[in-house]
């Protein structure tokens, strides 16, 4: 038996706090934008044999510990749903990532997504997943739905009102688009969830932020998205990722996601957003210095060939090394007239080209990642 | 007739946001160390002789328009309260700062805290100064006094109760060292009376620092200071520099002071603080990439000797060039063992050695930088 999820999300108001460690309930609603398997995604296999032994966890092709408190969580409670009496042996998932693990590009997100997308069909569990993949990795739950999704705080001390909802369809919104500047890969030094943590008991801003700053920025984003008010999403956008970072650099000691690199991102998008008259560009950045830009269809190619003579290939590399969509390549190259910041040279590894994307969907067994005779990774 | 004032100063809780701009009455009050006039300071001769025309003003040995709005509130109130019944005349102004200008320094400060003690003193105006310091530049009231000076917010609407007061002379806590670390001197790019009009008017978290967060640490602080406890004066002057600049990453557009250095720099002093088991340093950052950390006697060659080593000189410098402080560059060469990081070569730019210092004080004519006779710069 096996099946397949694949997932993965950017907030635009962000997450950041808990107000139930256990439960993984957050102190203030968050809302993301699920992008696409295809260029941002993981792929995650889930078989089941009763003479396996144990439960086993392969990630990105290196064996990790399956007995974590997170994937335990989401086990139990697959379990308790599927109303299966035994869940700790004959397990094997196989997981893989197709953008740099723990760079702050939320590959915790969709890796619990597809985890609990995967064992949920692999055992039959119907309804509402998110509340589950909450338990895994708080954002996890918005990757359960494809489009624009919010995950809404709750009040139940349980928990069971804290769970995704999707705003808007894949569908809504076509003309969206994003570019990931990959500005490093190096592991992140605070991981987000001790980083929050830290925040939540120190920070003297925080606590404002999530009750008097955030719950009209929901309001307002899902209107904006509704309305596909590029303006107003990208303003939101912007303004949450910065009071986000706010809250990291006011906490003690201070947490830094952003470098230098990431500032001259920021700084561009302000001065590409003044030369167009109007917000064209949004940046944000979750716990790492990589940055996703969102722009629509119509300024694409001028956004892209701006970043990519502003941010270029280090002197070893080309273009065709750092913009890995051909299409998108073309028609910066077709622009012409491209002078890389030489001093820039490097400082974005790469560039990624990707859209709105669809929730976790089963794949088909020839897809599986796991030999299902051995129960090893393919 | 002439007369000199010198001083400067570094806040400790930070003055960011005015309630009234032209009066320059902040949101917050703040508290300062005035740092010694004789490693960080200002010097200004301000000469007197109705056959001169107009008001003329040098700063740095270049001439600069003596008809700002700010010098010109100096001018006023200076002259409403000697009674003199025309200022606009035969006026000559000369300054020198020994420090960066505008490279986050606080030269402005120190730079109009002279101007006012220079100007009272030509014109012989009793009583306090700090009020009249103030319409120049709001923090040079704070450099009205040598030692630990706070800036009373006040209430009141004409700024009256808007004034310097001195929370501990300079020779309250004779162990308190400084060490600055110059990391540019290149001209800042967003100006700190610009920014804070920004953060007025877009941050969200602001207000609530004024109102909710500042108020209590100005109490600790005090106290801390009477105490010369230096575990809760390092804390708290470090947690006010990073959430002052959380607020200018609130600010839309975010308002960027801190860059990689400085970052650098304040891990630095995490780490040292970890190993020493208690906090012995700490650091704080104004409208620039500049740190000033505090350290106490006991610990002042162990702390400049590691700084030195982990920003050493870049490699066509010396430690000569790098810590100009004689005596203490001796002690740090005794101590031996000095490896420097080559990847941070060069990042800072030099290192002042520095103690807390008086508020201004009038010099002899000697040492006028005006010459009498032409009213010209020496």
């Amino acid at each position: 038996m096996a099946r397949e999820g694949r997932g993965s999300n950017i907030a635009v108001i962000k997450y950041w706090g808990k107000r139930d460690k256990k439960k993984i309930l957050p102190i203030n609603s968050s809302l993301s934008v699920t992008l696409s398997p295809f260029d941002m995604g993981t792929c995650t296999s889930a078989a089941y044999n009763p003479s396996w032994k144990g439960v086993k966890l392969w990630l990105n092709g290196k064996e990790e510990d399956a007995n974590t408190e997170r994937i335990q969580n989401c086990l139990r409670e697959i379990q308790a749903r599927s109303g299966e009496s035994d869940m700790k042996e004959g397990i094997r998932i196989v997981s893989t990532n197709n953008f740099p693990t723990a760079a702050g590009l939320a590959s915790s997100a969709s890796g619990y997504a597809c985890l609990v997308a995967a064992l949920g069909g692999l055992f039959k569990v119907e309804g509402d997943l998110s509340v589950i993949a909450r338990q895994g990795s708080g954002s996890a739950c918005r990757s359960m739905y494809g489009g624009f999704v919010k995950w809404e705080m709750g009040k139940e001390e349980d928990g069971s009102d804290s769970i995704a909802v999707q705003v808007a369809p894949e569908t809504h919104w076509p003309s969206l688009h994003a570019l990931i500047l990959v500005v490093s890969d190096e592991k992140k030094k605070v991981s987000s969830t001790g980083g929050m943590e830290e925040s939540v008991r120190t920070s003297k801003l925080l606590a404002h932020r999530a009750q008097a700053v955030v719950p009209d920025r929901m309001v307002r984003m899902e209107q904006a998205i509704k309305d596909k008010d590029f303006a107003a999403f990208g303003k939101l956008t912007m303004e949450d990722s910065n009071q986000f970072h706010a809250t990291c650099l006011d906490t003690w000691p201070p947490i830094f996601y952003l470098n230098d690199t990431s500032r001259a991102i920021i700084q561009f998008v302000h001065a590409f957003n003044e030369e167009m008259g109007q917000i064209c560009a949004a940046y944000t950045f979750d716990a790492g210095p990589n940055a996703v830009l969102f722009v629509e269809e119509a300024n694409l190619v001028k956004l892209a060939h701006r970043v990519s003579a502003a941010f270029p290939p280090s002197k070893d590399k080309t273009l065709e090394d750092h913009l890995a969509d051909d299409e998108l390549r073309n028609k910066v190259q077709e622009v012409g007239g491209w002078e890389a910041d030489q001093d820039m040279g490097g400082r974005v590894k790469y560039i990624i080209h990707t859209k709105v994307g669809c929730g976790p969907s089963a794949l088909t067994e020839d897809e599986s990642l796991i030999d299902l005779s051995s129960g090893l990774p393919k």
